[in-house]
């Protein structure tokens, strides 16, 4: 096999109540890595698309190749080469998962070429180098949906322990990005370092309803359960009519609203594809009130994470 | 109706990470109540078996009574008249939820002698103001599992929204009781106030976990969830052998071993009945190597929670 072109869906981290504990994946929109052999050793990037520019062109720099190097090097594969273009179909910094779904994209493909010498869970590692060289921290509330599908649940970090849960089939996502920008880094650094004991016991709370309402699929626990003491208070403030947008999910009838990631877009889960659309309508309206373009995505969750688009 | 006996089970609040959100019940031991309608109205305490003379004799100060004065101000049964026998089937001050096993015992049997005019989701407000009455805050971690059975999670206080979720078939509780005595106001001022943002999310993930392996039957995932960082390092503290007791459990084969509430109580959880047994038997050792007596329960969970045992 000489060529190989991969999807990875965008991604909701976090999900109100799961801090670096909960990511689900969503249909569309996703990023494409195409990958084509080379009989030159080394990773090279020939192209990257709609990224206007911003993204490092130099292979180790990038998160795309750079997984893709770990990977090859963890093989042993000194003699490989490829180039590879990158896709970006959705914007950087957008709390949509972007970074996560071009490393995804790039790992699943390059696993794809060689013939799968390792699996999605062994691939999960990998993927979160990306991360780490996008944003500076190894997280995987983004990576494993985006490899895995479906809703995941980050147990623990050292060890890595993370598994998909049962959700219910009519559970639809809004996703909304208005077009300002949120530096990952600074979303974390106004995040306080001590939470009240109180806040913890009510998060935990909120956890516990939220698994146990999507694995029962109970729409009203799952909805009671989507509040988040602890992160959203502080970090909505770095996104212009937040509460306004919110409070309009919610009366369109979803099921709850909080901030994607770490922002700025913002999501919504409802009950059906038409409230989910409903829900994205008064959020993009939100956001124009005020004179902020916004951009709607709807989208059931995403089963089946990464897929592999063509192969040569 | 005139005679009504009922049972309600020993409890473990908190389950290792659910601090305040988790509990179980387990089949025995639990205390009974046996209530006597009389002409004279009003509600008396005839007689108190197994507490060494420790509990209140009168009504409004001693939980059981007090929640049965609760419920028949709300139904406005002036005339209502009863004496009330208790019999304390498990130590005071515990960590077995021995007053909530009597609250229950008493609120589940008034309402049947008065024809069920509560539900049993009804009944858990009125449970709880046993536990402020015997402790000074109404928390339902003992209640509710002691009234409903099962594996129960309390989401939210404020409202209160309580429900019980799906658990393995083959899970066994042991529970062992050093002989010391903790108070529960004590055991709850030596916690602090404020956690860390990093011990919230690890504690995040094994409530997630937790909540996932039970409704799955996935017992290595109980097992790795069976985790606390926030309160079990401060109160064990207040355990003599805590940690050999608990290495020995987990030796013996247990899925973890923690605090049972608030202590001195400690509880584990194990798959089958004879590992819970072999269990049982190491932590009762574990605590006469230092010469406290030990006294150890296995139990399955209790399906049920309180029942009644004869009525006339």
């Amino acid at each position: 096999m000489n060529y190989i072109k991969a999807y990875a869906p965008a991604t909701v981290a976090n999900v109100a109540c799961g801090f670096d504990i909960f990511g689900f994946a969503i249909e569309e929109p996703g990023d494409i890595v195409e990958i084509t052999r080379t009989e030159r050793p080394g990773i090279v990037i020939k192209d990257i698309f709609g990224d206007g520019g911003r993204l490092p062109r130099e292979a180790s720099k990038n998160a795309v190749t750079g997984v893709m190097l770990h990977l090859v090097e963890h093989l042993g594969l000194a003699d490989f080469g490829a180039e590879v273009v990158l896709h970006k179909n959705m914007p950087l910094g957008s709390g949509m998962g972007s970074s996560a779904a071009s490393s995804v994209a790039g790992i699943v493909a390059l696993n794809a070429l060689l013939d799968e010498p390792l699996s999605r869970n062994e691939l999960l590692r990998f993927a979160m180098e990306g991360e780490r060289i996008a944003s500076g921290s190894a997280h995987a509330d983004n990576v494993g949906p985006a490899l895995l599908g479906g809703f995941v649940v980050i147990r623990s970090y050292d060890p890595l322990d993370v598994f998909t849960i049962p959700f219910p089939g009519d559970l639809y996502a809004t996703l909304v990005h208005p077009d300002i920008e949120i530096n990952t880094k600074d979303a974390r650094y106004i995040l306080r370092d001590e939470v009240s004991l109180k806040d913890t016991i009510t998060q935990m709370g909120n956890v516990a309803g939220m698994i146990s309402g999507l694995m029962q699929s109970d729409y009203e626990l799952i909805s009671r359960s989507m509040v988040d003491v602890i992160i959203e208070p502080v970090r909505s403030i770095l996104i212009p009519q937040f509460g306004m947008v919110k409070q309009a999910a919610i009366e369109a009838g979803a099921l709850g609203c909080s901030i994607s990631g770490s922002g700025p877009s913002m999501f919504a889960l409802s009950r059906g594809a038409d409230t989910a659309q409903k829900v994205a309508k008064v959020m993009a309206e939100g956001f124009k009130q005020v004179g902020i373009d916004a951009h709607s995505h709807v989208s059931a969750i995403n089963k089946t994470g990464a897929t592999i688009l063509e192969q040569a």
